[in-house]
């Protein structure tokens, strides 16, 4: 990777997003319509109407990329300056992949409560919150907060990490000989994306009776298996207790690794060693998505008996890349005019991602990252969900 | 007017913005560096070096248009989702004008101290901050507020108002052959225009030793003369009329009008009668810019005695409109890397502006709104301005 193009390319353009008219003015009519006179009927219906905002504003169309840049990427708390590189890349993948339009938004507080308000504040603006690189627990607090506010709210970091996995693990447990509602899954890594991952294979809140959530889940943080027994734990991590590890089982990650189906990594470069793999069951899947070094390397993985690997690398096979599903899911939650973006939702983006691939194979349990297509599918899943789930403002 | 034009053009487009790429994303390269891992070699430097966002993230170009739709045009407190298509609507004149990005922030807030932390919080985001249609006296508080958060703040409400009103002055006070130094002037209005619009006819902060502000000035409200004996004003009206109206007369309008060269109105439709305009000095100039009806039409002005008349309005001549200010103002501070817009500033971009006008003529003081090259000079002045001043972070 030549890093030094990413600079130059930054540098060049001056971020990467750039903000157009849809209309022309260059004669007094055109003037008078985007702007006084001819506004003001405008500013008066939707003033009156507030619902029709989404219809004669960008608002319906357009997502914030929200973000106190408290946990960037792999670099940690950098900041919200640090942090604009990024949210600008999310915002135009929004546009390239979906015709999302997205304006980033790097707050200089890191307090839950500011972060709260100012979304709250900003509802009048946008039509839907992507919440972004927000560390943990804080992103908990401040999504959950931000449940009721009348607009989609969701923090990718969690959700789009889960869709994009339960995505590859449908597939994954096909090519493996597995049922999802016989698999037992280690996941290590108890952040946003842990927990969001562990929630959607067990089906947490997912109202849609056809849906088999996993036999049993274990989660790992840097201390070992996450149960009921630990003292030393934030109250999210007891929550998460009560839902996994039904056996309550103590024990490091190998202990969690121990005869498991399948393992997520959303954590730590190397610590998963082809020992810790030998010992799951037969045909074992293994998602290694530390970047951008992996828990463990795939090659090392396959020789240990993995079935399928995936990783979050593109140069490897099953890039598991969150671009397949945030973009989509947006589209689909704002052509449902839908208020929330709900497990159910979230769940149909996964199976309509794996659907993308009509055969899956060890090497291809996930499409291309790059597959514009596969946002397409996502939004007509997810606002079909919505219509069926009656959270829609559309009918069909 | 065909209003219905207006709104069958809002929802036809969904608004009248959008947020696209600058860089394509169809390759794995691509997607690296626009996004993960590429980019981030991209934030370390720029959270390393705040300094240098602006020239690897859009913020070095791009202004918020941020409101609280507290007084939206000539209609009053509408909120801030009827706000949103004047927003919309200012953030492309930004960018057909003077090529500047721009985006709407309205905001669910109306209290001052709120407005204040989000515009503070949107620092690492935004370089720039167009406050618009906020509400008398509160955008004083807000405005003062903001001035030294290292980022420039204006209210164009009253500055960019304030500019394209002394510009027309310029040339008016030529074709009138009167000498701005030797000028009285009735301002009607003492809300965010009429302040500002004060302010820098009188020089308040202007720091250039060649300019010369006019004689005397006086600032009537919806009760008339604002002077020292005034017991019922608000204290910003008090401020003004510390620097305002020297003989510290009270009166009416009529009696602040009378013998005076030049009459400001930015109040109400029709408070100003011929009999006013006939008790004016010789060769007065009206600018009767209350929106959509004047205070006087300008043939009564004509007939009452008036040299030069000027409105808001497209269909008289002397159009005197924002548009010719702000993007202009905005282009020239961010191509000056300047940190605030000062007054020195403020009265460069008048004075480009009157210059784009060759030959002042009765009904040409002021260039046609729609003439984009006047941004481009706008912003070459502000940025000279700035440099002289010693403002500017860059040197030529």
């Amino acid at each position: 990777m030549e890093y030094k193009d990413a600079l130059d390319m930054h540098l060049k353009n001056r971020g990467k997003l750039e903000v157009i008219s849809k209309v022309r003015v260059e004669t007094k009519e055109d003037l008078s319509m985007a702007y006084t006179p001819g506004v003001a009927d405008v500013c008066r219906l939707v003033a009156e109407h507030p619902e029709k905002a989404d219809d004669y504003t960008i608002r319906g169309r357009t997502v914030a990329v929200v973000s106190d840049g408290s946990a960037v990427l792999g670099l940690g708390n950098i900041g919200p300056f640090g942090a604009m590189p990024v949210m600008e890349g999310k915002s135009l993948l929004f546009k390239e992949f979906a015709g999302v339009d997205s304006f980033p938004i790097c707050l200089a507080t890191q307090d839950p409560a500011e972060i709260i308000k100012v979304v709250k504040y900003l509802v009048p603006t946008f039509g839907g919150i992507n919440l972004e690189d927000i560390s943990a627990p804080r992103c908990f607090e401040i999504e959950d907060a931000l449940q009721d506010i009348g607009i989609p709210v969701m923090h990718d970091d969690q959700h789009g990490t889960a869709v994009v996995v339960m995505a590859a693990m449908i597939n994954s447990a096909k090519v493996a000989g597995k049922s999802m509602g016989e698999m037992t899954v280690a996941v290590s890594g108890a952040g946003a994306a842990g927990v969001a991952v562990s929630k959607i294979l067990l089906g947490v809140n997912v109202d849609d009776p056809s849906y088999k959530p996993v036999k049993n889940l274990i989660v790992c943080d840097s201390k070992g298996i996450i149960s009921r027994n630990r003292k030393d734990m934030h109250p999210y991590k007891y929550e998460l207790a009560k839902i996994t590890n039904k056996e309550n089982k103590d024990g490091s990650l190998a202990d969690a690794m121990s005869g498991a189906d399948a393992f997520i990594g959303l954590s730590a470069p190397g610590i998963v060693s082809e020992e810790m793999v030998r010992g799951m069951a037969p045909n074992s899947i293994v998602f290694a998505m530390a970047n951008p070094v992996p828990e463990i390397m795939p090659d090392k993985a396959k020789e240990a008996g993995a079935k399928v690997v995936g990783t979050g690398r593109s140069d490897f096979p099953n890039q598991i890349n969150n671009v397949l599903g945030f973009p989509g899911i947006f589209r689909g939650t704002f052509d449902a005019k839908a208020k929330k973006i709900t497990p159910r939702m979230k769940v149909a983006a996964a199976k309509a991602i794996a659907a993308c691939v009509e055969n899956p194979t060890a090497d291809r349990v996930i499409p291309p990252a790059l597959d514009k297509s596969v946002a397409e599918r996502v939004a007509e899943a997810v606002k079909q969900a919505a219509i069926a789930e009656g959270v829609a403002q559309v009918k069909e």
